[in-house]
């Protein structure tokens, strides 16, 4: 078997024991709540990583139709494309829809839905659509007491060639919470206004199979989710400094991480320079906004354990700057040329983004498995 | 032909006319000086964009063993691969000599250059090797009188399967002036201090071929670049937002853009949501400390027509938010749902990393050619 020593730099890598926890933690919380869960493996986009934590046939959210295609092809039938439908992509809808019947997309306003029911004859089979809710103010989706929310459930239940599936939020404004009470009140408010849209369009005839809400950060606030019927949530199978920055789990957790090998220093400026730049750690600064800002990651030695206060402070595109918090002289024992780090990527989906496999490796690093990835729209 | 109005999005897009403008306008620079010309190719990693502005047998800079043989496999013979080169990459270096005679890597201390000698036996030939040079504080790189550069030069030197062949830097400092002037005075200083350090290298009998040098600003900063016999670039071929910030090209010579579909609005908010989020546009803010912080790019229409005022403001994974500088309303003539636009990137070589291909356009619109692209290490 390969050892960590023997890759060549850079390279994705999964630690599978704390990713295996962190599948885990999730499900608990989906069982003890008697929810469905619906993993997101947009951070992922791999099979072989799905297996762990969203086996078919388990529902999926899928962030393209590149992923939709994968997760089809290889069996999983319902599979929710949670980005607002574009025109351009009506075309190879139904290709997708021939192999997995529950396949679902979104729309959020009428000229979406009008979209789809324009083109509905085209479909070999009735398509699967959700309304998307606003519940936080985010980004997408209607508002839960709009007019138009039910003018577009009602045409899509009235268009044979489309099936009205329910209604999806996503909290996204959860990664603006700054402690665990703002991260809870949160959660309750897209449960509640969730479910507040399902009940309007009851109001109108109109029932909805699926309540779906999610984020990592109110999946794990530790509250009850009231009112769904599914949770969606992607970035906790691997967590990473973000999610730790919010509170959502400890630096430990995090089961992803970039192997990089130091090619030099500048001795005068107490700077490490590594091969993992931008291209490996992608150019994401999440944390720039939190108590700390962990740059763009923290490193960690090759068995994975942080060393406190040394982080990638820079990068260029093959080029990453390791300093420490406090500026100090890096250690010849920890920081020599050729020596091998681990870097903890500050947005999960941002980093493994930039490979198309990961390195699985447990406490031994010996590599044992090889994921794959797919990328692209 | 395929037209932009048929591609799904998001897709790549290259302007043919603006790209061989602005190819043209590095070619004059050099042939003006009479300098050799190594543009790198790392920016769109495309041997079809490379027929245009580096056609073999020029030679190629490269930021990747990857990318190093995919041109080796295609011809190239004179591949300087600029990043100090990794122990665990030394096993994959003959491969590359072995069809690339002038393939060359880099160094900037002594402990990288006694891996090179210590694993050199294992090379087939000689394997080519420069010096990095630090020249402007910027990055990696050797003081220009640093004993260390003697040394290891020395090092290379009197090891027969190397070939000790000069000197280079990266003048990335340049990204950091913010005037005409000041860019001017990095141009002189990066050639000042790389031909300093070949000179001290003489003066202990060791001569340089090749004196590289170079950056997309400090390259058509308008000054002679005296003192070096190779100008290094890379981004000029497509240019992005950073560039025209700096004032090194126009909006207008922008050649690349990510084609984008409108699939919604937040009326309330003005703003327009596209299908192009940071994994289409890249994670890079590059303007944000600019004079015009343009956000994670600006919109023009399908024409590459500049919507002015229009920018993304920002991004999710799968979603771009659109708005204008003065948070004035979208007309719904540009900005209908199911309409194209075409957002210029903040940093062409982080947009183009997140695609596999290039749609190439001329003004008619119509798709003439499809470029691919090599990702990964």
């Amino acid at each position: 078997m390969t050892h960590l020593h023997q890759l060549a730099t850079p390279a994705c890598i999964i630690d599978v024991d704390k990713f295996k926890r962190n599948c885990q933690r999730m499900r608990t919380v989906a069982n003890a709540e008697n929810i469905s869960l619906r993993p997101h493996v947009k951070t992922l986009k791999s099979l072989q990583a799905a297996h762990y934590y969203a086996p078919s046939p388990m529902p999926v959210t899928v962030s393209t139709l590149a992923e939709a295609r994968y997760f089809a092809s290889a069996g999983y039938t319902d599979i929710l494309y949670a980005v607002g439908i574009a025109p351009n992509k009506l075309s190879q809808l139904d290709a997708i829809l021939k192999v997995a019947e529950d396949f679902t997309v979104i729309a959020d306003n009428i000229s979406a839905v009008q979209a789809l029911v324009d083109y509905a004859p085209q479909f070999s089979q009735p398509l699967a659509v959700m309304l998307e809710v606003d519940v936080d103010d985010h980004r997408a989706g209607l508002l839960p007491e709009s007019d138009e929310l039910v003018a577009c459930a009602k045409a899509i239940q009235n268009t044979p060639a489309l099936r009205f599936r329910g209604v999806m939020t996503h909290a996204g404004g959860s990664y603006d919470c700054r402690n665990t009470e703002e991260r809870q009140a949160i959660a309750h408010q897209e449960c509640q206004r969730i479910s507040f849209a399902a009940e309007q369009l009851k109001q109108h005839g109109i029932s909805c199979d699926v309540i779906s809400a999610g984020s990592t950060p109110t999946a794990l606030a530790g509250v009850s989710h009231n009112g769904i019927n599914e949770l969606r949530a992607g970035v906790y199978a691997t967590f990473d400094c973000v999610m730790a920055g919010l509170g959502v789990c400890e630096v430990t957790d995090i089961a992803m991480s970039v192997l990089t090998c130091i090619i030099g220093h500048q001795h005068n400026k107490n700077w490490v320079i590594v091969d993992a730049g931008w291209m490996a750690l992608s150019r994401d600064q999440g944390t720039a906004d939190l108590s700390q800002d962990c740059g763009y990651g923290l490193v960690c030695d090759i068995n994975g354990e942080l060393l406190d206060g040394w982080y990638v402070k820079a990068t260029n595109q093959e080029h990453g700057i390791i300093c420490h918090r406090d500026n100090i002289t890096p250690p010849e024992t920890l920081f020599s040329y050729g020596q091998i780090l681990r870097i903890l990527p500050i947005h999960a989906c941002a980093t493994s983004a930039q490979f198309t496999q990961y390195h699985v490796v447990n406490k031994s690093l010996e590599v044992s498995q090889v994921w794959s990835r797919i990328n692209g729209w």
